[in-house]
């Protein structure tokens, strides 16, 4: 699967300013693939990028129509049809994140057929997998691990990437959530595929590459979370990581959506994601921490990070605060 | 899902006395399940049960006719067909463990819907499923683990809840894979789960219970096995386990189908389960070791589980060659 880009980006009529968060990620990490964005009112919160029309997007080049909201029930609002059905007209390919299929919604499928044009259901899109043999890959690979969900893998998984092609090196992003997807225009979203695959989906996700190559793989959830660690298990295994960064949200209460689970240490869940790690890949090193500390002021937050370095030996940052180039340094020296 | 027994045991035209592994397996735990065996030639093996015809299985009670034949496609021979279709016409349901679904062959289907009998198909046949949420549930849990794939935790768990029911305990098996499911009438093929609701099945297949009252989870996979270990982890956190009984085969020379990976030793496999499981059970423990020794003569095997009680302190012992009651009758004295 590969999104054509650039995009519009569609954010329907949606008010909440966290419901386009997706929108704002493809357009943070991807600006050249978003010629702009198309509101169905003007009270919807904007991306910060040109109001087109279906049809100024098509002059300005854009391909694909990317449903850029997010909405608790995964579905579609009936509303929002006649946009797609006229997008597809105009000949764009188009892009859901959402449970309910695209492809499922016959008069769209049938418009899509007929104008042949592809719709991209990410969360259902897995390739043919094979089950994971774990057979060692070339190439080199950076896996970002976290105590629990939601805690940065993505955005530092994205940060890393951009500061390995800012070094010159040879670095590719590897998706495996649908945000990640849309930003790349391809990957595997993970948790929606048959748990016989988890690992043998990673494998598909970053193949044998040339010996300078770095594969920057986005990790999903914890080996601590209680809902999703088989999904974060398969990652670790099939990714076969030579590097783990291990991600955090400084000072969050307890586990995502769990309030009855308290979070892990530092300690057991970086030796848990090693020792695991190690089945297939007896190299794999720890090369730093990328932690969210916006829930407190810059002091704590470098004390926080201190404490870190002197207790592991690896750098510590907040990448959005600091910059991921301490634990790029680090891994790089690692890697001499 | 509940497979409606008495079955009549379909083992079709296979001459491979392996493929009728699942036909055997119903019939030694189940044999009051069984009413007899369908063979479509008299060089296929047998079960060592009566061959009936499908009106005399009917006669005789038979509610389900059960495909108990494993071929290496998992598609479902075409002259195998007519049999299915002639025992829809006698009222059978029909049970497959196949890749390929009975509900996607169409005069099957359509035979079905007209006869009001359903198709069981076991490896697609999850209910709906939610996260799991890792919520301590009542009643108490046993669940089977293991070094790798295929070394007894199916075995274990059957033995473990026929010794327990013999000893008038309250006790269920609760069924993960194709085979269990066909034995116990009733489970959810954990690894044909999507990998976001590993947890969340096991959790729904085991719901809260009477305080007395004992599931015993059939164990998948190891969390040393690169191609399954995330349906192990799940299963581990979904399962929150009270105790925990350690399959293995003596002398397996490395992972099953993967012979470039060694076995973990059994310390790092009973700590790493132990650890991992405690994220949804701090109190879980190991109650010992079950082993298959069939590979070596009984005095090597009673050296080797000497040497495994030795150094866990808990009953080791071979099911088959000498019975799970020592395990049973430790687990109960850690119980009581």
């Amino acid at each position: 699967m590969q999104i054509p880009q650039p995009y519009l980006l569609f954010l329907g009529d949606v008010s909440d300013p966290l419901a386009i968060k997706m929108a704002r990620g493809i357009h943070s990490w991807r600006p050249e693939a978003c010629i702009g964005q198309l509101r169905l009112n003007q009270e919807t919160p904007s991306v910060g990028i040109s109001d087109l029309t279906l049809a100024q997007g098509r002059e300005g080049g854009a391909k694909t129509l990317v449903i850029g909201t997010t909405n608790a029930g995964g579905k579609l609002p009936q509303h929002w049809l006649d946009t797609l059905l006229e997008a597809v007209e105009c000949g764009y390919h188009v892009a859901s994140g959402m449970h309910q299929r695209l492809s499922d919604i016959a008069p769209l499928a049938e418009a899509a057929r007929r104008k042949a044009v592809e719709l991209f259901d990410i969360r259902h899109s897995a390739p043919l997998l094979d089950v994971g043999n774990g057979k060692k890959r070339s190439g080199k690979r950076i896996l970002t691990v976290g105590l629990d969900c939601a805690v940065g893998k993505m955005f530092s998984a994205l940060a890393i990437e951009q500061e390995l092609n800012a070094r010159g090196l040879n670095s590719d992003f590897r998706a495996t959530g649908q945000s990640g997807i849309l930003i790349e225009g391809s990957g595997i979203a993970i948790d929606a595929v048959v748990a016989d695959f988890i690992s043998g989906a990673v494998e598909q996700l970053a193949p044998d590459a040339s010996d300078d190559h770095w594969d920057v793989i986005e990790g999903q959830g914890s080996l601590y979370n209680p809902s999703f660690a088989g999904v974060s298990m398969g990652l670790l295994h099939g990714a076969q990581p030579d590097y783990l960064v291990m991600c955090h949200e400084f000072e969050r209460p307890h586990m995502r959506h769990l309030p009855h689970f308290s979070l892990p240490s530092y300690e057991e869940c970086v030796n848990a994601n090693l020792v695991h790690a190690r089945t297939t890949n007896p190299n794999v090193r720890l090369a730093g921490f990328s932690i969210n500390t916006s829930n407190v002021d810059e002091k704590r937050a470098r004390a926080h990070l201190a404490e870190l370095e002197e207790k592991f030996g690896v750098p510590a940052t907040d990448p959005v605060r600091f910059g991921i180039a301490p634990v790029i340094d680090s891994l790089l020296a690692m890697d001499a």
